[in-house]
């Protein structure tokens, strides 16, 4: 398999910084091609603007999507866009490695999402979900948070923690029709002992080693609607938020 | 009332700042003071990083809240940070006007949330939902998005647009103690008339000519759990992801 990891934490010596190392040793080990974009690394710009196309199609009133897809036609990303997309689409399994801010992704990796995933691409018209541009492509959020495990789930103070990360794992991932895995995660690392953190780390290991047994989580299909998108049948079925 | 609208558009023209514009004349119409932080116009940072404080508490390795808190004791916020956090603490009403990208904020908003909501202020310790720093003051989120209404709800393809927005309403905005009123939304914007639109800024006008009677969402309270966050009773209710 060839793997991208999208790492983003601002510090180098941090935990999930050693995930994403453990990441690397584990998959080349197995054999598999690994790129690591590491985005405060690169300096990573995160902010959409009328400077991500080389030429844009109308100067005057930037509409982000549309300028995306004549992008992609005329080859005229922002090199810095096309180098990650390319990244992308070279990659059968795609890991998003952070600490939560904001039960959510900090705002470079966020920046990471919203120009990388680009119309025309990675969606676009009726291509989204099962039909999505990145099909055939698996995806693992890991993560890292200062929370407890007893704060998330039904009756928990902060509910479950997929139901936190929906916009991220359905609104966004599966959204572009990749496979997602059910994500892994670290809980309440600044606070827990070295030992507790090199627990995280095997499990980490040993969860990539059988990756290709995960179930992925289910999300909408299109074919469970109509022409314009409305429900051919009440309440559909998800095993997740 | 104080009010600070946090506005994030890369396109001065667009239809999400005429509901900015249409935010400010009618709030200051009727006599409210107004403050606007327009984050592209701004060349907002979106970036949490070590240079966010003056004097690093531990240079070494950053803990990001950590240093907010002891930056905060110190008075060595960054003072762009500090900046929106003045402003922030002067208002009694926070906007957020900003398009869904990837069913979330835009990252230069994600990055006003993640730098400017310091620990120490606006949440730390048990100061959280009911308990929050910023109880007190109202937030109102006001968005556009390209989806139609009827894609979003309990049987619609993407689900209801709250549980999209739940890492938001409840996980940012909440938790800092606010009392958040059920977000604006526009609906469809790329595609509709100007009829259409304008029909929204009328609407967007009435509801700020009304926000005092807005009854706000409902979200956990403190006092529901023990002293290690378990429920004391199951099923805490909500009226929204």
């Amino acid at each position: 398999m060839n793997v991208l990891i999208v790492h983003a934490h601002p510090e180098p010596k941090s935990f999930t910084s050693a995930m994403r190392d453990q990441a690397v040793t584990t998959l080349e080990k197995q054999g598999h091609a690994v790129q690591v974009s590491d985005l405060y690394a690169m300096n990573w710009n995160p902010i959409a603007s009328a400077e991500d196309f080389n030429n844009c199609e109308n100067p005057d009133y930037l509409v982000y999507a549309l300028e995306q897809r004549q992008a992609v036609k005329n080859k005229s990303l922002a090199s810095d866009i096309q180098q990650e997309l390319d990244k992308l689409l070279w990659a059968d399994l795609l890991i998003l490695n952070f600490p939560i801010y904001w039960f959510s992704v900090p705002a470079i990796l966020k920046g990471w999402l919203d120009r990388v995933l680009v119309s025309g691409v990675c969606y676009g018209g009726k291509r989204f979900y099962d039909q999505g541009g990145l099909r055939g492509k698996k995806v693992l959020v890991s993560l890292t948070l200062g929370g407890r495990e007893h704060m998330f789930g039904e009756d928990a103070i902060h509910g479950p923690l997929e139901d936190m990360l929906r916009p991220l794992l359905r609104g966004t991932l599966a959204y572009t029709g990749m496979e997602v895995l059910p994500p892994f995660i670290a809980w309440h690392v600044p606070y827990i002992s070295q030992d507790a953190r090199e627990s995280f780390l095997n499990d980490f290991a040993q969860r990539l080693d059988n990756i290709d047994q995960d179930q992925a989580l289910v999300f909408p299909r299109l074919d469970q609607f109509d022409e314009r998108l409305y429900p051919l049948q009440p309440a559909v079925q998800t095993n997740n938020g």
